[in-house]
């Protein structure tokens, strides 16, 4: 299929939409093998044209000139990543009406102002979407809307404010409010001023978001309820802990009887539950219908390069549901080799059988030593007629661990075959917290 | 905009089959709003047209002549619900080299005969969808696909097999192997033969399809070693517990230096990781990528009803990406009223302090009780100059709790304001383990 060019535009070059135009940029052949089409950023709005920017727009991309977006008849879609109601509102409206297809990142705009934004899109024909705009690159909108059409769903849980949950993950192991609170600002989850995110005001938002899209009702900011963490005591997780529990701040939205409800609050979730495990800044959101059960998606709810690549998600989705559409052909496109079995890099759980008798411990790790193999953690039994070793390692390949595995086998203390089994430790989050 | 009628037809008609048209029969409203199309099932393939079926279709439905859907060029989209290599294999190709959409559940297709059914579906330029045929509900094809474009995953983890994850979370329970299996195979999680779940075979085919969209290079059943969980026994889940892991059956796609490694293994799981804390029948998936961090999708990977769901799911995203496209305008169609706050339903945490003398209990309860509300747990606490109550009530009306604390304020021996939190403990998901 012949390549189509798309240029598109941007409102707004901050930390966002920068990220926006490399992702597009450094992905174009990623998109084109999805849709057919190459999407290249041709205009971005933005206050002060002269400014240095984290990603360097092409050459005369910047303007300060609205109408360089509205009236360029060759754009054929846009990205509002300024944030706040105005002049974004009156933007989205003009464009729009214009006729062009909107890709928003702003919670607060769709939040309060659906009621006008989505009869303009639907009077023009044209897609508005707003992936970006609740939990950041979790697909939950897209979820909701073209995945669960008929699974009738009537309730949504989520944990989605990823500054109040890492304040509740620190003061699960023993910090105070005032102290996870600050740990939070330093690392940048938090804001100089928190009360949006501590208020419940942030999540209340996001709530009112998935109920209208969860129920096909409109549920705005007003209509939700909303308390914070700030009076949560460490009286609290400690009770909480004693019944088996974990303090959240959870959103709920409800659909009981033919009327909806939705609000964020403080809530004890049982430990069994799959939100009680979701940890640090991290967002989850489950829902629940008749026909799936339940469903969660669990992600990084904030960043950057996270929300920008739920815009280009949106993006992508629009030209991929008109013209060519999504390409669901063959999804291979390359040969990769496959990688030798033992060279699989992981930390490994070895189990080893042997006489519990001095020196025997020196001999098993002499021999897992010569093969590079390094301890991270070494747990022993005394069994009958012996003991036995539990090792966890560092990362190693395979390879590395059998042969050390191997030479082990062959020491005269040890007793039958050592087993390994692979170790899943690694988040690749740990900035998150 | 005007509705488009779409015949579609169904090869099977046993339960997937069966739920898949009682889903988009009583669901035909969603469908439309959310894609201006309503789908109906005009024909069925079955061996025995004469046999009782758990949802009646319409009649003249049934047929046991592939011709009558092949030749109906009325009929735009095909659902294969039979399984099986063959027929299935020949059917699917004839009706992609007809023209004809289709949407497969069939696992072992996909896995072992992608090479010859995608390039057919590309040649005929219709598409080729096949959710269902990968953890039933859980949307994780569609969110790879046309969520993630620019996201470059390197790297899948799954618990794909709920078979195995019910018997290991069983194991952890203090159950045996054989005790856990036979509990499985009691409750319909686990087959008579159970050897395609416990070797690890059926999640090897779900990880080759995974690995294969993940990283675009052709990923069969063949390439991945597996190994099942026949020989863990409860030393590997007492040794885990000691370091703060759980032992789960575990899929691994990988991505590194140009080259891709997919297993499946029973592997060591560290408690914080969200995996660990998959119970159960369910199963999940974790993409880890670039600009996504790491997202990971959990839900119910098996049952009739969820994966017509993800049937269904697939029919409406091919009619969702070709003529009129996901209609991404208002998801508002209704007015529903706002529940009045009193009369949400939740379990309730209440925390009392009060003195610490006899009868105090009993005034707290008898409160509680003149307003319906009945207490699962307590926890009594001394505390200087009193107590502290933690109660866990069972599901009552929040009105009906706020009544109770305001008579429960009201007795002298209360100190200062009792306050409530919600609980969140019903996973909705009983039956599933």
């Amino acid at each position: 299929m012949a390549s189509v060019d798309v240029p598109v535009a941007l409102l707004g070059y901050g930390t966002v939409g920068a990220a926006v135009d490399r992702l597009l940029s450094e992905n174009a052949d990623d998109i084109e093998r999805a849709t057919g089409h190459r999407l290249r950023v041709v205009r971005a709005l933005v206050r002060d044209a002269r400014k240095e920017r984290g990603f360097a727009p092409a050459p005369g991309v910047l303007t300060t000139d609205f109408a360089d977006v509205r009236d360029d008849p060759s754009i054929a879609l846009v990205a509002e990543v300024m944030g706040g109601i105005e002049p974004a509102r009156g933007h989205v409206l003009d464009l729009l009406r214009a006729g062009k297809p909107v890709v928003t990142a702003n919670k607060q705009l769709i939040a309060q102002r659906s009621d006008e934004l989505f009869p303009a899109a639907s009077a023009a024909g044209v897609q508005l979407r707003f992936e970006a705009s609740v939990c950041a690159a979790i697909p939950v909108i897209k979820v909701l809307r073209e995945a669960l059409v008929v699974s009738s769903v009537h309730r949504v849980l989520g944990i989605v404010n990823g500054t109040t949950n890492y304040i509740l993950t620190r003061m699960e192991a023993g910090d105070t409010y005032e102290g996870a609170l600050s740990e939070a600002q330093r690392l940048g989850f938090a804001e100089a001023d928190p009360t949006e995110d501590v208020s419940g005001a942030d999540a209340a938002a996001k709530m009112a978001i998935l109920a209208t899209i969860a129920f096909g009702s409109r549920v705005t900011l007003a209509d939700v309820d909303f308390e914070g963490i700030e009076r949560i005591v460490p009286g609290h997780i400690v009770a909480a802990r004693e019944l088996g529990m974990a303090v959240k701040l959870v959103g709920q939205a409800t659909l009981a009887g033919g009327a909806v409800d939705a609000r964020v609050a403080p809530a004890l979730v049982d430990r069994h539950h799959p939100l009680a495990g979701v940890e640090g800044a991290f967002n989850a959101v489950m829902l629940q219908g008749d026909s799936i059960r339940e469903i969660m998606l669990e992600g990084p709810g904030a960043g950057g390069i996270e929300t920008a690549s739920a815009v280009v998600a949106d993006m992508v989705s629009i030209v991929g549901t008109q013209g060519t559409g999504f390409l669901q052909n063959d999804a291979v496109w390359r040969t990769l080799r496959k990688l030798p079995p033992g060279e699989l890099e992981s930390p490994y759980y070895l189990r080893i059988e042997v006489d519990d008798r001095a020196g025997v411990l020196a001999h098993v790790a002499e021999r897992l030593a010569a093969h590079g193999v390094s301890v991270a953690r070494l747990i022993q039994h005394g069994l009958a007629g012996g003991a036995s070793l539990h090792v966890v390692t560092h990362e190693a390949p395979a390879g590395a661990v059998e042969a050390a595995l191997g030479d082990i086998a062959l020491l005269p203390e040890t007793h039958g075959t050592p087993t390994r089994l692979a170790v899943i430790s690694d988040r690749g989050v740990a900035a998150a917290g």
